[in-house]
């Protein structure tokens, strides 16, 4: 994989100088180009050996360039902030916006062949880091970016020259290795786990591209091309995300039998049992709050429904539980226009809780298979992925101890009309009924067989999805209450098990 | 100033209950009303006694009103990422937008308030403080936010039957009270203190509010109706900041004299002087911030000028000269819908670097007395207090070690003419000139005139403005880094000297 880049590439002053010029000017109309046009970001990542001209040309690349429109960003040690979420948090707060470039140090890829080259971990654990990475740039590429992977490279002969030279030069020798390329071990090490990553995620959507680091005329003018040509192509691409699906369609069902069609509709709770259950749940949810073992979770509820199902309520029963210091509640609408800006799911990454702390999605990124599905927002091959993107950004957050629960309040279709016609006539709920509900209510079974797509396909062992009976509010209200509660209850459990197995391990 | 918060008020159970219903529906309608005009933020500031009620309260509101639109902010313990930036940082990247309301415990009057009893600091510094909080209220109601700010009170004795009811109920003992409030003092201290801090900043446009919060019912009533009529009374207001100016208008000038008119516009670098100068300045510059005391500053400069008088290009002269990891260039165009929904200071804050970081912006928040002055974009009473709103700002970032300079890059008529008529015959410049810049140069003496008061009005000894005469780029890029040099040196050398003042005091 290295072979062709250790064979000692080169490129004369006087070409290079001639070439140049006309690169420059070709890379700035790009670049222009793609801000003018705002339809994706395009995203770099770094890595390779040390002393291969990583730095160098990161720099020259923003002398060439318009710099405002560049972003560098490095990922060393993490801040407290970052070290509180999921991993990937600190990638998802950096990326770059429709129409400008992004520079990443220190990525994903780093912090993988890091933490292997150290024995951090073994293989089994380096493979899944690496098909996390893959399914997060699939992802980010459906989603429009335009990402390059370079590698610089330098045989270990070169490398050893190269470090010497450096640690001469004064405007260098202040820069801290992250690992000790000294030894011949690490470069090793580095090499041949450099070549797995690479192997398994260079993809057509976003390949590796090694570069031979020695001679900086030829790094600079290849690295430079290989970014004209991309973004050029990029540019002149009719449509980021053309609408071909490969996938069949979703099936419809051959009988009439549904998952939401099963549930029984006339659960109901009378007053005082209401009463009395209410305040027991919430009281146990508040002591598990409060529990030490919260520390090192956080919660994510999810509430989505039908209209008028009654998300509101049950999530003001579930706040009224708290201190409102503990909870935050994110209701989501039309995204803005910074939001519109990235890939659909940054929204919903900004608002991911810091340990010990609980977040309410009132509506959330199923919004992608539901009411963007069925109006037509986005296009059917971005909401058939996007199932399975879902259940890549849950599992991340799982990962990282993040107890996710999902609830989707179902009515029928004459307790809606009911409850419409008696906000309509309450003045200070008129505010809650408008237009747009009246005209979701006519894609009724649309939105039907929509929310049995979505339970089929999202509804996992990490993050289930909990039907709700909502037709009587009572029952609706307790019902969620008691779901969080159990999945507290049990992600305690799991952590309480997990602790007594590390303990009795290492005694 | 507490007297008539220790009287004993309270409210019977009947009367509150009667009256809560129609009190909750008012504020649910005002709320909603709030999110529909989405004119302005309101604020909710939370301070008092310990045990006077504080969360019992902001609780209750979240009960009556529907938390989906309410946001409810700590302020403990500042963050790695909190700590690297000024004080104010925090405040800042917690407003809520317009339409929602933002409550915040633990704000800046607490902080101020635990350090003086804590006798971290003396009345003098108190002042200072008091003088931050002020300004920043003023501003942020000038920019239409509502302000609330309750002081929750107990007389001392009051005080201690509450702390010990508290402590033996098992939902509120686990809570940690920031100051020692079982020590009688303590409560002296911080009446003493209190009383001084709300007699100076309870104003028209943000007063006070104390309430006696020995009983729940009057306490809940008082702030819920206080609430509800301030909400009532903002959002029947026909505009939130009516076009007044008291002041008399910025006189214009009887002579023709001014600052911009007596640059010698001749000033030039030949080609070899240039070359010279511009690698010595980078170098020096590159040094300047890889200098260790860096570690304690951070830098932002500013880049103002005529359209086509090389900001650009001055810009990427002083980026070279770093490693693209040091530094980030944010270029400001029109605001975005998130930035237009805070006042117009924030979408500076975000940006503000971290210690030992360097932030350029090309164009910054002086565009509120430039171009929205000139074009209109804002009312009169709003960039005329500008001025003294960008001054405050600077203080504050410069007062946490930020090292502030500023630049107008000035070309005359001529030059500007030349470089439009250029810049359209050359392919890859053809995107850095648009209508708009042909507009902007009908309105020459419009934006001299802005310029020159711009510079009166805002060139400080902590961040003066630097006039560059640059019809020579050449020039106008050697004085650029030469002065940002000056700047960094003038910053160590007073950080030297405060250092070896402070370690003398010591000894």
């Amino acid at each position: 994989m290295f072979e062709s880049a250790e064979i000692g590439h080169a490129i004369d002053k006087e070409t290079f100088e001639a070439e140049v010029p006309a690169l420059r000017e070709a890379l700035l109309e790009a670049q222009f180009d793609l801000q003018q046009q705002g339809r994706f970001p395009v995203i770099v990542l770094i890595n390779g050996i040390e002393g291969a001209g990583k730095g160098e040309t990161v720099k020259l690349l923003n002398e060439w360039m318009d710099p405002r429109l560049i972003e560098v960003r490095t990922f060393d040690q993490q801040t407290d902030e970052e070290l509180a979420r999921p991993p990937a948090w600190r990638y998802w707060r950096m990326l770059p916006s429709k129409g400008r470039m992004g520079i990443f140090f220190g990525n994903w890829y780093s912090q993988m062949l890091q933490s292997r080259v150290h024995g951090l971990f073994k293989d089994a654990v380096l493979d899944q880091a690496i098909g996390g990475a893959e399914r997060l740039e699939k992802m980010l590429c459906d989603e429009g970016a335009l990402i390059f992977k370079f590698w610089f490279h330098l045989s270990k002969k070169q490398m050893k020259t190269r470090l010497e030279v450096l640690q001469d030069d004064p405007l260098h020798s202040w820069r801290i290795s992250p690992l000790d390329w000294q030894q011949s071990q690490t470069y090793d090490k580095f090499v041949k786990y450099g070549e797995r990553v690479l192997r398994r995620t260079s993809r057509d959507y976003a390949p590796w591209y090694v570069i031979e680091g020695v001679d900086a005329h030829y790094r600079s003018l290849t690295v430079g091309k290989i970014l004209l040509e991309g973004l050029q192509n990029a540019l002149n691409r009719p449509k980021i995300n053309p609408d071909s699906v490969n996938a069949a369609p979703l099936p419809s069902s051959v009988d009439q039998l549904s998952l939401i069609g099963s549930l029984d509709m006339t659960r109901r709770l009378d007053k005082d049992d209401y009463e009395e259950q209410l305040i027991t749940e919430q009281a146990r949810f508040s002591g598990l709050m409060r529990d030490k073992r919260m520390r090192k979770h956080a919660l994510v509820a999810v509430f989505e429904g039908n209209d008028a199902a009654g998300k509101g309520g049950a999530i003001r029963r579930v706040a009224a539980a708290l201190d409102p210091r503990q909870y935050s509640i994110v209701p989501i609408a039309a995204p803005t226009e910074e939001e519109r800006a990235h890939p659909y799911l940054w929204r919903f990454w900004r608002h991911i809780p810091a340990r010990g702390k609980f977040t309410v999605f009132d509506r959330s990124w199923y919004g992608r298979v539901l009411v963007e599905r069925i109006e037509g927002f986005c296009s059917t091959a971005d909401w058939m992925r996007a199932y399975a993107e879902i259940n890549d950004f849950e599992e991340q957050i799982s990962d990282a101890r993040v107890i996710v629960v999902k609830f989707w309040l179902a009515i029928d279709k004459q307790t809606q009309l009911e409850r419409f016609q008696a906000r309509e006539a309450i003045p200070f709920k008129r505010f809650k009924i408008t237009e747009d509900d009246w005209r979701n209510r006519e894609k009724w079974d649309d939105y039907r067989a929509a929310v049995c797509d979505m339970v089929d396909r999202t509804s996992t062992e990490i993050s289930p999805w909990t039907l709700v009976e909502a037709n009587d509010k009572r029952w609706a209200r307790v019902k969620v209450l008691r779901t969080i509660n159990r999945a507290l209850e049990e992600a305690f459990e799991k952590s309480d098990k997990h602790d007594r197995k590390m303990k009795k391990d290492k005694q």
